[in-house]
């Protein structure tokens, strides 16, 4: 890897270190980057350090922002009675997306996964308790991959939050739309015939 | 895209103007850079800057250099009577990578296409004819691509350097190693029947 001068290959040793981005891309990029107006190249430098220093967690969510709360928790517009629980912020941003829903969310940062040490004290479930607790909500919507970490995090909490006067509920899972039955996989399919539900 | 902060937004934006990188990929690239250590975000940003400050080219063969020569041109033990002309510093790479070549390279920064303005003038044409006269060159391997371009850019210089004292040859072309005769394009098989040669 030195046939290019060393500024070059250490930029792509840099950017083969990115998920996703082998050795053949990372050099692409890398001479994409040496062609590119400098203003391009100085701009995407500048936004890497700038995530680096400004994004935090909103307090409240646990989502990413930039100030103390997030969009969507300083938006007055939203359901405040309604909360989303995912994982991640990608799958926050996938069901804003969507556009299907209105309420607020809550950020667990993770699932349940004893493998790899991560317990109900992990993720921000107290902080949820005490959401719940304070700011009156009313419909709990747990929204955790389907996956088995996901689906044992889910009804974990929904055991946990029994205690409460809340609402608590499931995204569906089924066939995908678009999708052909005889792609789907059987599980994904029994689950579908199972909680299938009335016209 | 707005359901993240606005730096992350900026940065989702930046990375996704780069080639082949969509609008999925760079959202996961931005993720992951907001996660990964700031050393290592600080890194890439400052080898980006770094690439743009310090390569030029070299002022002998126009690769890309960090200093005047290039680490090839100013290596005593390549052949300087062997100059492969190739299109691009990354062709270069790939035939240092084979590790086929001892000799010299020279860089057209290009390929001749009229429809894109592309002349021999906006080509490193005239350099090559220099260093044909001054370094006492004898042979030069043109290593243009294969697409139409390539071979016309080949075949204008190999008339063009007709004047000069020095061999000019073409690399081979034909059924790529490991290929199955099968899966070869029609022309790439009538010019690998064409230009068979004895065992």
């Amino acid at each position: 890897m030195n046939y290019y001068p060393k500024s070059i290959t250490s930029l792509i040793k840099n950017i083969s270190k990115l998920p996703g981005i082998g050795e053949k891309t990372a050099e692409r990029l890398a001479l994409h980057m040496l062609r590119a107006p400098r203003q391009e190249a100085q701009q995407l430098a500048e936004s890497i350090l700038d995530v680096k220093d400004k994004i935090r967690f909103c307090s409240r969510c646990f989502g990413l922002s930039d100030g103390d709360l997030c969009r969507i928790c300083s938006d007055p517009g939203r359901n405040p009675r309604l909360v989303c629980v995912v994982e991640q912020p990608a799958d926050m941003v996938a069901l804003e997306k969507s556009g299907a829903f209105a309420g607020m969310y809550h950020i667990l940062q993770g699932v349940l996964s004893p493998m790899d040490g991560v317990g109900p004290d992990q993720l921000r479930i107290r902080e949820l308790e005490k959401r719940i607790q304070d700011e009156a909500i009313q419909e709990i919507v747990l929204a955790t991959g389907t996956h088995v970490e996901g689906e044992s995090t889910a009804s974990y909490l929904g055991e946990r939050l029994q205690r409460f006067s809340v609402k608590v509920t499931r995204i569906a899972s089924g066939v995908p739309i678009g999708g052909d039955l005889k792609f789907v996989d059987q599980v994904t399919l029994k689950r579908a015939m199972e909680t299938r539900h009335a016209l």
